[in-house]
């Protein structure tokens, strides 16, 4: 396993590598990292991960200095996993003295959800991923559908910006009670640990609804809303049911939106998402309906 | 000679190319055009040339609509050059529907001369540019010297963002009585045209008053400001003495600098650059001091 820091490094050590699958990552990695490293194997002949907690996609008073670190454990994680490189930049590498080049997404779907709680996050996260790919030229970019905004955002400037690389969502991994797996999962105290799977177990009410025939958005949004609420130690930030393209907030759920356009097929008629705090840590998670 | 229009018929023309020099065009294309043309034939299999007048580099009240273009006559003179490939792709083709990625560039070097009266101007060459390589993946990009903010700034962009190309400069070419070659030319009556030579002129004095030891820049801006400032169908917008990569006005032209810095090496001491409008026409031109 290569490990290297500066960006001609990387791009010396990618030389050699045929097809990749590339996974970027903030690091203290978890089981679904790794899972998105099994994905990026797949069709590919190698896995670089990046390993950068990249501080412009970060607010002031925002987790940046307190964001868990742990850098030995993840490269024997990645080691045992297979990985073939490995890409731990210093903040100077990713962004050199002068650098003055900013990737921003305009319009609602930068803007909304994430992007309304955390300004600039999506600027920051666009940059950063198109340095990485521009200096790691991967065959495949490997996104984790937890961060589904994230996977929306990027979808839209890699087709923009006409970048020659496939994306490819891997699943949300989850622990046994239902909670998404977060390197954020670590701020949780123990009661709020053993609250935060309301947030799963109110994905799964809107999946059963769904299932049953729940249509309107607006109802499907307070039922969703009100099992979060009834958790008294989580702090709702917003619950979204919207089109998975557009993150625009849905009045009607259309299971036939994505059977008239191909280009939308197995991206479901809704995307249901919410975040929460449950006191220092700031949760999300999502599920698609009808994909 | 392939001429291409969609992404991805550029895309699959691209491929089959080898090495492949680059020349961004807005069309209507002179003999400068065609010296880059050439200069992006050396050390490269193949070259491409994209011909596309970019609708979110000019400002409102700018000369989008009357920019001239005339296809069929630059289809036949790239031909005769011997040019492999050319992108000619509509606003659509560039931009779809719900396209939202920007590459902005922060601070001076994008903010200053022509960025201080073309607002917005260089987020939308920094982003069409980033689009053309996107999609071409070339190996060199093949720019003119006559516009030297956009090298610089693009240089910036190719840089920060990690992309993998290599930026080639090509010498401005003139017209026997001095004047740069420009696509804007066109726009001069007789008058304005004997008259336009001027700017190469008072480039040409700061040159000589280099040579002949003057080092400073207020001087050598008020030289050159007043020879423009004589003639009277010149409008003068700016004249600037900067610092060639960072674009910061200069108070004393240092010729030691790019002896310190190697990554200097053969940028020059100083960039004398000049904006004026001669009726219709905005016409630039620059020269480097010390290189």
């Amino acid at each position: 396993m290569h490990v290297v820091r500066s960006r001609e490094q990387a791009r010396r050590a990618r030389a050699g590598l045929g097809s990749v699958g590339f996974v970027p990552t903030m690091g203290f990695l978890h089981d679904g990292h790794l899972s998105l490293v099994e994905v990026a194997g797949r069709g590919h002949d190698a896995v670089a991960v990046s390993i950068f907690v990249n501080p412009t996609q970060f607010g002031p008073g925002e987790d940046f200095a307190a964001y868990p670190r742990d850098l030995d454990r993840d490269l024997a994680v990645l080691e045992s996993a297979g990985v073939d490189l490995v890409w731990v930049p210093d903040v100077a590498d990713i962004y050199p003295r002068g650098a003055a080049t900013r990737v921003t997404v305009d319009g609602p779907i930068a803007s909304v959800l994430e992007g309304a709680s955390r300004p600039g996050h999506f600027d920051g996260v666009a940059t950063v991923v198109t340095i990485l790919l521009g200096v790691l030229a991967p065959t495949g970019l490997v996104l984790g559908a937890k961060d589904a905004q994230q996977v929306t955002v990027l979808r839209s400037v890699v087709r923009d910006l006409g970048l020659d690389v496939e994306l490819i969502v891997g699943p949300t991994w989850r622990e046994p009670d239902g909670l998404a797996m977060s390197s954020r999962n670590i701020y949780l105290t123990e009661p709020e640990r053993a609250a935060a799977p309301v947030l799963r177990r109110a994905l799964a009410e809107a999946e059963a609804r769904y299932a049953a025939g729940l249509r309107d958005a607006a109802l499907m949004r307070s039922v969703v809303r009100e099992l979060v609420r009834a958790e008294p130690l989580a702090e709702l930030d917003y619950v979204s049911v919207a089109d998975p393209d557009t993150l625009a907030e849905l009045e009607w759920i259309d299971d036939t939106t994505q059977l008239v356009d191909p280009e939308r097929k197995g991206r479901g008629a809704a995307l249901v998402s919410l975040a929460a705090r449950f006191g220092r840590a700031r949760l999300l998670d999502n599920v698609t309906l009808g994909a």
